[in-house]
């Protein structure tokens, strides 16, 4: 038996992901010394309960409520408690105490990002997050490495599994969001409190760390758009299909061109789009995620997998784990984030897409052409009008009522040529303020075209 | 403008691929030199023949007949020439010479791999091959580094364009083999000799590269298996449509059990395998490659994108080149290739699959029973069989030759349990020579369930 040198692992959380990294680790010590070139011993798992905190089957006596004293005493530090505080500052400190740093944290780099890799190139350290996007699938190497010669133009995410579950079961069942998303919630691909997935807002972290990645930009997080999907209708998903579409919450990064001064920036949004249902995204079923990036030279490139699970997602960590221990073996500093680029980061306004309005009007003469009038009157050309059979008016209303002026209504449907946000929104709400609109229904992108 | 250190590339061979990479240095000089911290300097492009041999916008003044003279002098050799010789000696000169070294030539690594490994860890070098598998699609990082901390269990993966190409026509169009040949070589899909690509040679070589990276093991050329398309026909491709399949050429590579011995080894082969038409590999149409990864923690992961194409593939190329570049700035010795493992490498006969056997059968009673037993006989089991209508007798023969004992012919076609590849060729081998059996028409294999 080979006497490998010792790299002292620490790891911080034991959930639902730190339990498996912990399970792993053990499992597999041997396959990975070899591997690695080292042992990688789990000197310990700092947790806040040492008796509530703890996953299945990790072992009692790696557990420590004390993470300060592990961490500084560690070669290398596995962060996978979540949330900004402490682990931020855990963070900050495994840096300065010299230790490489692992971590699956989206929201604290979405928040803290230039912080910590600024930190981290200060004093020669290296930081990882492949499990910060995408789970188990590979997207954070391929964009920083594999594709660091290329300009990549555009990246279309499918990175939150509960709201494509629901999506996917909108689309496949004909459910209404409330009954798919207490399914997701049934089978645990939605939290009790669905509000970071549902609202988009897990989304747009991830889109975040995406659009920096390949843009080699500052992207905050506050620069980033976002609508979640708790405005989809059945109605919307099912007009969607037969208009050969299916609809998924899209995180979007996007090099664009500002539409006045013609200068050059990116866009990070994350919306409900329509996607062609020959686009590759369109068969990402499930919880799946599959992140679709288009590149200059590479042209259309596509990875797909599970995006979340404790299982899948400690892969990703342990590949992490694996390319920092050998850094340790081997010496030498590790790859630098690259910011250098720094494009301005647009606001959604500049962003030009096609969209599908969807409109409740009066059912009477006259009406398409005021609509049509208030489409061009902003700049935005109407493709095409899809005008659904009249809404049955109640039944406690009679004929006579009806020849009295109470009115029946009727959907529109508009598909509109590419126009900017601010087109489109300046059209919304004339469109919200005309008499002859009951109600704006939805509004929705399309994407993948 | 930053005063960049310099470092001086060397491109040996100015084809299709070469011709993008030279294109893309010059044109994106800056942004490079940026991204890496050192200028890329492009200090010239070894061709056979100063005339002949350069691709569209390749700049004449960089051409030179004395590969050896430029590998010498150059801190990064981008390989691109293609087969083994002089590309294999120009590789080992350029790390003797401290150079790192890029290369997308399959056909060498396949074959000489260890070699070009071995030598680069003694001299500390690196050798970069992203391009070799999958043209654009990152998949050889995603191998090596992303998964490095969990056990890949099978890959799957449609890694040659033009036969998936072939296949697709087949399958869309109802081609057959030759006309969609044909189609391809008229689309530049295929070359003008096109064995390389149908017999599966480019296929296994992908596959050896694949499964020596996934599971950390010197998988030599010869024991890859290798079918190639030649013998898939139009009825096969129609009947496995009907069935709920379709058709790919696939490169597998498999972490298997010795099923005498239970000792566990790897098995890497290529041939036409059924999938099932929801298998996210069936969705992958045209010319497109894919690589699906099945690892023990990540679950199910696929890769996606233009198998070939010279801009796309030089996008890899450049890739590696960044992190070539990357290291020379930041210093320090790359990742050695792992190959601790060296599990063996078993033979196709111990592989397990299910299969589809296609018969044309003497039309009489009896012949159903006596073929069921030639397969239980041999210990495969069949799962179901579907016989189509007789086929009809040539118009030549009257009834009263039929009455006479001049029988038609039925098709048969036996779908089996799992069994393996030595029990099914010992089936075949009796099946051929059972007089109720006019002809084996086809076997394949069903992968991907």
């Amino acid at each position: 038996m080979i006497d490998y040198r010792t790299l002292r692992i620490a790891l911080l959380g034991a959930g639902s992901v730190g339990s498996q990294v912990a399970t792993l680790l053990l499992e597999h010590s041997d396959e990975l010394a070899q591997r690695v070139g080292a042992r990688l011993v789990l000197s310990g798992i700092a947790v806040r309960d040492l008796e509530t905190d703890r996953g299945p089957g990790v072992p009692r006596e790696l557990l420590t409520t004390d993470a300060e004293e592990l961490i500084v005493g560690s070669d290398i530090v596995i962060e996978l408690m979540g949330g900004i505080t402490p682990a931020r500052e855990y963070i900050l400190l495994a840096l300065r105490s010299g230790a490489d740093v692992i971590t699956g944290n989206k929201a604290l780099l979405a928040t803290h990002g230039p912080e910590l890799f600024d930190l981290a190139q200060q004093v020669g350290a290296q930081l990882y997050y492949e499990a910060a996007v995408g789970g188990a699938i590979p997207i954070i190497r391929p964009l920083r490495d594999s594709l660091a010669g290329d300009r990549v133009q555009r990246i279309l995410g499918i990175v939150n599994g509960t709201t494509n579950y629901i999506l996917d079961r909108m689309d496949r069942g004909g459910d209404d969001l409330e009954s798919a998303l207490a399914a997701a919630t049934e089978l645990g691909y939605a939290e009790a409190d669905p509000t970071g997935d549902i609202e988009g807002y897990d989304a747009a972290q991830k889109a975040a760390i995406l659009a920096g990645l390949a843009f080699h930009t500052t992207v905050p997080i506050a620069s980033v758009y976002r609508e979640g999907i708790t405005g989809v209708r059945a109605e919307d998903v099912e007009a969607a299909r037969k208009a050969g579409y299916v609809v998924k919450l899209l995180a979007i990064c996007e090099r664009i061109t500002d539409p006045e001064t013609g200068s050059e920036g990116v866009s990070a949004r994350v919306y409900p789009a329509l996607i062609p249902r020959d686009h590759p995204l369109a068969a990402v079923r499930g919880a799946n995620n599959a992140v679709f990036v288009e590149a200059e030279a590479a042209g259309s490139l596509m990875f797909y997998g599970a995006g979340a699970g404790g299982r899948e997602t400690a892969s990703a960590v342990l590949g992490d784990l694996v390319s920092a221990a050998r850094r340790h073996v081997i010496g030498g500093p590790g790859v630098a984030e690259s910011t250098q680029a720094d494009l301005p980061v647009f606001d959604i306004g500049k962003v030009s897409t096609r969209y599908r309005v969807s409109l409740s009007v009066a059912d009477r003469p006259g009406v398409l052409a005021q609509i049509a009038r208030i489409f061009s009157d902003h700049g935005v050309s109407v493709e095409a009008v899809e005008q659904s059979v009249p809404n049955a008016p109640s039944a406690g209303i009679d004929a006579a009522e009806r020849r009295s002026g109470v009115e029946g209504t009727a959907t529109l449907v508009i598909g509109t040529h590419t126009a900017t946000e601010a087109a489109l929104s300046a059209t919304v709400a004339a469109l919200a303020g005309s008499e002859s609109v009951v109600a704006v229904q939805s509004v929705l992108r399309v994407e993948g075209e």
